[in-house]
């Protein structure tokens, strides 16, 4: 069984907004493992959204259409699927009277042009729509479904699960799921990831399994994939292939999808009982905000301190003026010190530390991107030297991620002093 | 002219992420009077690639795809546009030594799968990538374009406007263009914008300039749209709109499209010879880590405390314990001493400091998403409570604007104090 999506809406097409219909039906599609192979978008325009279901239904047993099925002039979705199936819209006197009753339920008068909304292709059953009063519609053609629904994003998902899933799930006969599994791995660039499982590839990719690299923000998530009869039968692939994963990519993994390394690095310090406190120059703030994203952080994150100015680091974090003189401000000395210095100034077991350069320019001779972090703790002090790429922006959304990655590291032990 | 948007990757079909690389396409699209009737999000399969492709030439004179060009075995797109244009792969030695070169520079070794970006298809040319390693692609089939580049948000938006719109534009021929202009407005919500804009509306939706809304993120943007035959002819009917907009709304305009608050605050900063430095409780770094977000933040930022366990506020930024015990740490009082403290400790001019409640519970009796925000300095010392909606996330969020906003306000003396 294979569908296909087409959101109708010229205001998808001028980027006033993204397609998240599509989304949350390609996850919906997905779970109930029916394929999905295509995505269109279109405007509010009859002729092509006519052609876009003509061409869905070349490649797919169903279309799901989402909007343009409201009142409005420009709600055309009614008239394409007509003319997609050579049909003509009548007025249903049925749902010509279920929306009087809606309106009258609402208090609201009803404007004739909701009248619009009580048409439907001669040969079409509707849909019942519980929250809004645009109802959908069912049409066929040559035994393949065509279902439109609304673009409003609620009336959207309650019908999808109302009426759309259930009836494709029962044309499909449901016979397969597809789950989806995510690990997160830190430290490493998505070609080192995809080099380092080569030579298991094949072991990976058995038992119907695919693999994917998506990389951005300083990680890779590797996102496993398998298609099988039941929830249960395609988490034993995942498990299997998953292991394997781990098993080859060792302390890079971070933790599964939704764990994200500042989650993970708070539940170490927890496991420990260990406070951390951060001294950051190059992230300037964004470590501290990022550990403080996490509900309960504040049982294991003291606080931190920005020290933007050179002048502010001897003063706050107590650092010493003569090992910034004598090996720069962006050096592992200095990092060391900046990290002792927050852990000392703020009473926390551990203490991180971000130096370097985002740019626009070079600083003292030192090239934007150049980046030292630093960890001091009961385990030792540890600094490591990094070369970011891109501008501004990526160099500190990418030292951040180093940064939180290095204290998961320290605290797991995996570092070499 | 016309173009279609091809968004390639499984994890769009699958709804692990939403196709925002199509909305921001489209929009720039629009922006530059190119017609865009079509968006299409494909998997990671090159025959299905290729049919895109295809389908689009059908109908359009271009087709920009996104994703799919980076070096691991699932990157495709290269080899789907070959297909599609009766083309073969081979490895191009330019941009292999290219390759070489960026890794050479991060001072990282270059795994052997990368020079799979080192491929093209033997007619195409490549499109250099100012930010990460995958260069895109130009490729003709009967003298229609077919553009490739990266699906990393970042990267993709770097090249299309490096080279994809350029060379859009200069096939057009350029005969008409949108012109898009957005005004910022803090700590007024999207309702009372309309409505203090409301009286005007006639003379501001005159001579054919849209005018909408968008909110999000503790600002109001105001979008204002005209399409002419010239930029210079959209700039003088969107020169007397934004006027207007600016006379009626007054010192609540932050600033133009790409005035964030946080640039405002270092340009009012800077004309006065002033310096910031920030205390943070309910933030954790956030206030700090925007405005570091902006090149040469260092000239008036000093640094910033994030004094997240109680106790690290009297030590770091100097506050009388006494005044945390009569007021609560969520109180006026408290803020000011953050504020003054920062000031003091970090030698600034300007203190700005946040205090509340972001949940996941309730603090020592006060609820979630109370916040209070002070500024001290030269002009005096002023506090305000605010309560904000929604959840941990948005409370922070918000609360990091509203912050900006009061010293912003403040630098213009537009505050009582």
């Amino acid at each position: 069984m294979r569908a296909e999506v087409v959101a109708v809406g010229t205001e998808l097409l001028l980027g006033d907004i993204a397609n998240t219909n599509a989304q949350v039906i390609g996850r919906e599609l997905a779970r109930i493992g029916v394929d999905c192979h295509v995505h269109v978008a279109v405007g509010d325009n009859i002729e092509r959204i006519a052609e876009a279901i003509s061409g869905a239904l070349e490649r797919a047993d169903a279309v799901i259409l989402t909007g343009g099925i409201g009142p409005t002039q420009d709600d055309v979705t009614r008239e394409a699927i007509a003319r997609a199936t050579s049909d003509s819209l009548i007025e249903d006197p049925n749902l010509a009277k279920d929306l009087r009753a809606k309106f009258s339920r609402l208090g609201r008068p009803m404007a004739k042009i909701n009248l619009r909304q009580a048409e439907r292709p001669s040969r079409a059953s509707s849909l019942p729509n519980p929250i809004g009063t645009a109802p959908g519609v069912l049409s066929e053609l040559n035994g393949k479904a065509i279902y439109a629904i609304p673009g409003v994003p609620s009336e959207m998902v309650a019908m999808l699960h109302a009426s759309v899933l259930p009836d494709l799930a029962r044309r499909a006969g449901a016979t397969s799921v597809i789950v989806t599994r995510v690990v997160r791995v830190g430290g490493l660039t998505e070609s080192a990831v995809a080099e380092a499982l080569g030579p298991t590839w094949d072991r990976l990719v058995q038992g119907n399994v695919t693999v994917a690299f998506l990389a951005g923000g300083g990680e890779v998530r590797v996102r496993l994939t398998a298609k099988a009869t039941s929830e249960a039968a395609a988490a034993v692939r995942l498990d299997a292939v998953e292991e394997e994963v781990r098993r080859v990519l060792g302390v890079a993994v971070v933790g599964g999808g939704d764990e994200t390394v500042e989650i993970v690095v708070g539940r170490l310090l927890a496991a420990r009982g260990w406070t951390l406190a951060c001294a950051e120059s190059v992230t300037g703030g964004s470590v501290a905000a990022r550990i403080t994203d996490v509900p309960g952080a504040s049982a294991t994150f003291r606080g931190g301190v920005v020290a933007y100015a050179t002048e502010v680091k001897p003063s706050l974090l107590d650092v010493d003026p003569s090992l910034i003189e004598r090996h720069g401000v962006v050096s592992g000395p200095v990092a060391r010190a900046m990290a002792a210095g927050a852990r000392r100034v703020m009473e926390a077991d551990v203490g991180l530390a971000t130096t370097g350069v985002a740019g626009p320019t070079e600083l003292e001779g030192t090239p934007v991107g150049t980046v030292v972090v630093a960890v001091s703790g009961p385990l030792g002090d540890v600094d490591r030297e990094v070369r970011l790429p891109g501008e501004r922006d990526n160099v500190r959304r990418l030292t951040t991620t180093v940064a939180l990655n290095l204290v998961r590291l320290y605290l797991l032990e995996a570092l070499e002093p």
